[in-house]
């Protein structure tokens, strides 16, 4: 089966209601499942389709969550998600955030109480696209192991960080804190492999190739060691203490059978780089980036999901026949 | 030799005035030089000081630069080093930046023209001792290779972090882009040691454990692979492009025999947690913290910096004989 993205939204978007989501809420957050598709980033695409409906089922997360919107400060917006997904949460401060950044210069979005079950990178494009530099990062159940410790505390807490530039779509990354990401380690038990040495521990705080050992009580650990730990502490300052929001380590989703997703914060920063003293940031960035191509870099963050997503705009998006049929069943059309 | 934390700092900043400093500029470095040594942070304490006095030498600094303070925004301040010490730009500002964050929630501070020679903790541990959330960038001459790159474009674009809590002194981390260090590879040449594989790259990009071919042309790897290089190339955006200051691919120091400064930009986020959703954040930091020891986690970043702060304060800071002859000729005073 070949979709357009819309159509795939839709037809996600008819599922999530289906199982408990707002039309609204449902539209936003099946968007972004059908931007990763759409970009080829696979993991968070339709392969997270069962995890949204059994955290959905499970009572976890309230689909129909409103979010609340305030101003504690000029440049500081705070949103409490109300136990919603997160991507709800931002669609109901992005205009009121992109106005600060711009009349202030900057603007914090602290979100709390809130599920982040998608990318980051669909978070902050669009805002890179208008011109505006954006960090964001977001805590989660704990999974990793830092400094030397035996259990895990911290989440894999994911960063994102896009960047406008003159001649091109914006240049964005995103990244876990953690060397690998939990769903390759999944990946791994299931096909009976075992992962390479230096990602993680076992429960018993010990090196470990075995997938099992490391989902089974055991922990991931950070990239780059120690600087990875400090990143992932900053997210967890920024995303949750900064914001409200829940600590990885209060995760009680184990009451709620079948819940995928952590409870928990967000953190934003946008910066409007015409408001700053560096004259064309747009076009410095361009220029910066020529010179890492020239230098032989291959391909810089987001190329290879631009480059899919021109594939899919032309062409459609190739849904397997099976995944088709599912989508059907959830949204009660097949 | 022993000396108390200001004894030291106050000759070396008479050996830093006798090259070229003005005495407010020579205090400024000083203290942080002095500070580095009573933390036992010897990479950049004394150890520093032939390369400050070489590149004072070499006119490629100028040591008695007055900075210049904007406010292009509400929350943005700019300030140009007038290619003087990034720590004589930060002090100009520091006063204007914390009020700033206090009535907006946030303040940015973007320098440009500015060398660092320091480590960044100093210059954001003051702020989280004064209940601000304070992340530093600072970018650098072209030091490592990214993205699968063959040549040398961002620097080692060190980042630092710093957060308040309740039951202690700040946790700070301060961390560089490389995996190791410019001054590891250099002591490894002078040893005559190799360097682990994974570090760096020879003049033609291929990986090499011999240091001279790391500085010989060659070039160092960012730390986590392209993870680190992620945070590189954020660097170079926020320190540089953001802030006007040049690029470190733009590095013309060459042209000044024995400088060892970048000639660069720093960018500096300050928030005020009090102004934000979280309520007691630093109480909140002060858990989590709790949570990562009750974990295991031997050491948190700072901590032995504060335990040698602490002997240091009690017993003074021991100098070898040869160094203090050495600070005590500079300052012509032997």
């Amino acid at each position: 089966m070949t979709l357009t993205e819309s159509a795939l939204a839709a037809l996600i978007a008819r599922a999530f209601e289906r199982h408990g989501m707002s039309a609204p809420n449902a539209g936003l957050v099946a968007a972004v499942v059908a931007a990763a598709e759409r970009d080829g980033a696979a993991s968070h695409g339709l392969l997270r389709l069962d995890g949204y409906i059994a955290t959905l089922r499970s009572g976890w997360v309230d689909g129909r969550a409103v979010p609340v919107v305030t101003q504690p400060a000029p440049s500081i917006l705070a949103v409490n998600a109300a136990n919603g997904f997160a991507q709800v949460a931002l669609a109901a401060v992005r205009d009121q955030a992109t106005a600060t950044a711009r009349s202030q210069g900057l603007a914090a979005v602290c979100v709390s109480d809130s599920h982040h079950f998608a990318a980051l990178w669909p978070d902050i494009e669009p805002f890179a696209e208008q011109g505006l530099i954006a960090l964001t990062m977001v805590n989660a159940r704990g999974r990793i192991v830092v400094w030397g410790g035996k259990r895990k505390v911290l989440g894999t807490n994911p960063m994102a960080f896009a960047c406008p530039r003159s001649d091109g779509p914006p240049v964005v990354w995103d990244q876990a804190s953690s060397l690998r990401a939990q769903g390759e380690v999944l990946k791994a038990r299931v096909e009976g492999r075992s992962v390479p040495e230096g990602i993680g521990l076992d429960a018993a705080g010990a090196p470990t190739t075995d997938p099992a050992a490391i989902l089974d009580g055991g922990a991931l650990l950070p990239f780059g060691g120690h600087k990875g730990a400090g990143i992932a502490f900053m997210v967890e300052v920024l995303a949750a203490a900064l914001t409200g929001g829940r600590f990885g380590f209060q995760d009680d989703s184990p009451s709620f059978p079948g819940a995928q997703t952590s409870r928990a914060g967000q953190f934003l920063l946008l910066i409007d780089p015409a408001r700053g003293p560096g004259g064309d940031v747009p076009g410095r960035i361009a220029a910066l980036v020529g010179v890492l191509r020239e230098a032989g870099a291959q391909r810089m963050p987001g190329d290879e999901r631009h480059h899919r997503r021109a594939l899919a705009l032309r062409d459609g998006i190739a849904i397997p026949a099976a995944i088709h049929a599912k989508l059907l069943a959830l949204a009660g059309e097949e």
